[in-house]
């Protein structure tokens, strides 16, 4: 493992990274942190997820082997050239970001030859946000994408994957143009349908009433609507034209549900059939549970 | 309370009343119970959900105060042809099915007018069904819509309100116009957006190697499709209109998303702002949690 981790960004996933890290006990790693705001520092070292906070992003990178950025994916551009004259030789940067393709171009403009970058994304989150909400496993059992840049070294990638392990997540290896691919049909296309969910009905002129209504059917539906909006709007801008597609996909297949309520297609009973039984075979295949 | 309860179908939601109305202790109250399928009933007894089967519908009904249709929608037309001519006079019937305009026209046309209808809807359920998924405690705390006939008795109210009350939900009144419509934008448009979400994505040439990214947002999205087919079926035979009217105003939505996306408008970040305060509101107003 490294001698010294330094993470940017202590938020719900920075923080849980630190608290994860400090939970394995790893007597001769040491954990250096770095906040934007001065005031989230006292909040960050009494919980105990980092061992000491920096009061720049030069000293937090100074003589670190490890670099979590774990910010915004908009803040990843800026952070990557303010860091990049400071980082040590040979040292390994990775992310957290819900992005990829972008990322992974900054990573190669921006940073200096020397430095190994590996492109993260832990698919773990929940809807409360903030450091408060950290908590040291949020990534047990997870996946955690991994994609190498391309002159990332043999150690350095095992370097990120012994991360991965240590904080309980497992690593799945892709491109990051399939990461976004896929992540736009299966997370950032559900939040936006889960945001156009709730504004379709809470600004509905009968809310007031139907709200009585709404129950845990509809709390699953909304649920992605509470993830956090700067989030969810840095993900549609860096991963526009993934998620443009697989609006227009779902667009499609809701109006041939459409079509077939229209029609009282005895069809339509034969589309629940199917997709009840997709799901089960995933739930079943990645052994999930409902 | 009454002091004969028949119960017809047996399945999660008949079976689940059951289950809670035996645990209540009404020692003087006798729970009558029938099954369409015959090999049903060694369960239904075993789990004690029911005091006796009967087999057939008349002889269930027969000196029975109070009658509760758990069936799928569309078998209730049926039941109520064929019990009509064995009710007791002056019984009270209810129904516990998702969709109320239809089964309050029904009742009105093939029920004795001396019977007294109240329509039902359980706000609750999971995505297991049948007899193995019945539980005592599924109502508990849930609300349960109540559609009065126009010939009910306040007796006849008091008697249902007494029954939601006995199995831990809370009592809702509505009108079955009401009710339609509200249940068809905070509860079927969310199934029928779940079962396409599922297909999109399933149906995806990416499937095989993209189900490996789907998370827990995704099975949140996609729990509802998980409900049986033929209960999805059915309430979209019933509540059409209602239906495809909330997916026409969802679709303007998702549009709207759409081009905010397209055009990187920062209005973008002001709709999931929106948004997520909207479902906070709800959740707090309803005192519900994530």
């Amino acid at each position: 493992m490294a001698k010294r981790i330094a993470i940017i960004g202590l938020g719900l996933i920075g923080g849980s990274i630190g608290l994860a890290l400090k939970q394995t006990e790893l007597e001769r790693t040491e954990v250096v942190g770095y906040v934007r705001r001065p005031e989230a520092a006292n909040r960050v070292l009494k919980l105990g997820a980092v061992d000491i906070i920096k009061d720049s992003m030069a000293a937090t990178v100074d003589k670190a082997d490890l670099i979590i950025l774990a910010t915004p994916v908009m803040a990843i551009k800026e952070i990557l050239t303010q860091i990049g004259p400071h980082l040590p030789h040979g040292c390994t940067v990775t992310d957290t970001a819900s992005t990829k393709v972008k990322v992974m171009q900054w990573a190669q403009e921006y940073l200096p030859p020397t430095v190994n970058f590996i492109g993260g994304h832990p698919m773990a989150g929940k809807e409360l946000t903030g450091i408060e909400a950290a908590e040291a496993n949020l990534f047990q059992g997870r996946t955690y994408c991994l994609t190498p840049g391309q002159n990332a070294s043999p150690a350095s990638i095992q370097l990120v994957v012994g991360l991965v392990s240590e904080i309980g997540a497992n690593h799945l290896f892709t491109t990051a143009l399939e990461h976004d691919n896929f992540v736009a049909g299966v997370s950032h296309l559900p939040f936006v349908l889960s945001s156009a969910l709730v504004l379709t009905t809470t600004q509905s002129p009968f809310w007031a009433k139907m709200s009585s209504f709404a129950a845990t059917g509809y709390r699953d539906l909304t649920r992605l609507a509470s993830q956090h909006p700067r989030m969810n709007y840095d993900i549609c801008l860096t991963n526009r034209e993934n998620v443009l597609n697989w609006i227009d996909e779902f667009i499609k297949e809701l109006n041939r549900f459409r079509r077939l309520i229209a029609e009282d297609s005895q069809e339509l009973e034969n589309a629940f059939i199917q997709a009840r039984q997709a799901r089960q075979a995933w739930l079943e295949k990645h052994d999930k549970k409902d």
